[in-house]
């Protein structure tokens, strides 16, 4: 049967599943973003990381416009079959679009969200290249 | 302002959001699962991860009749404030139901998800005390 592996995820109502960005080597978790059905089948055929934006409401390929794209090492799904997780090497090191290393640096101290990690690269300069 | 860390959260429509659970130490990620304000306001104050069960509708105290507790280390929370990430000790050493050490062990092989961790302890005898 043709892409029954996409047939096996549990996508939502809306079509989509959540997926996780973690680094190959520093095993960091850089970003959640998601995918929807065709997303994911570009994902698999180019082994760069496209995924569905919600908010512009069109397929996004990670790094199109800046240049930091994620190359795909491997895909796991999990247990429920309704999260994935995508083993990434992030090209220029950096996943955020606030121009840091990853996208989980505000930390919870003293019930404040503290930021912990800097800008590596200036999102204006990542943007407007 | 009394929570108003909680208040810096996008809640989704329906009060959520997913978060993370990220292993100590080996960095695996463990699991995904879903809070509202009440389940992420009672994790910080026990240190220990409770979720709110989309399936159940209600509080889920992870571990809660395993055993299989998460101490929470750290938590985090992503540039756009709408995804949490949980540092835990996974006590027992099994977060998945199926009894094994982490939910994401389907692996994307040629068009396949194959099973790539083992079973540590049997569900039944995770659950069947």
């Amino acid at each position: 049967m043709p892409d029954s592996w996409l047939g096996k995820i549990n996508w939502s109502v809306d079509g989509l599943v959540p997926v996780i960005a973690q680094e190959n080597g520093s095993d960091k978790v850089l970003m959640v973003a998601w995918m929807n059905r065709e997303a994911l089948k570009l994902t698999v055929e180019k082994r760069e990381a496209i995924y569905w934006s919600r908010s512009r409401k069109k397929l996004w390929h990670k790094g199109e416009e800046s240049g930091h794209t994620q190359k795909v090492i491997d895909i796991y799904l999990d247990c429920d079959e309704d999260v994935l997780l995508l083993v990434v090497e992030q090209v220029g090191g950096i996943a955020c679009h606030t121009g840091r290393h990853n996208c989980f640096f505000k930390k919870l101290e003293d019930e404040q969200w503290v930021v912990t990690a800097p800008i590596i690269k200036d999102p204006k300069k990542i943007y407007d290249k």
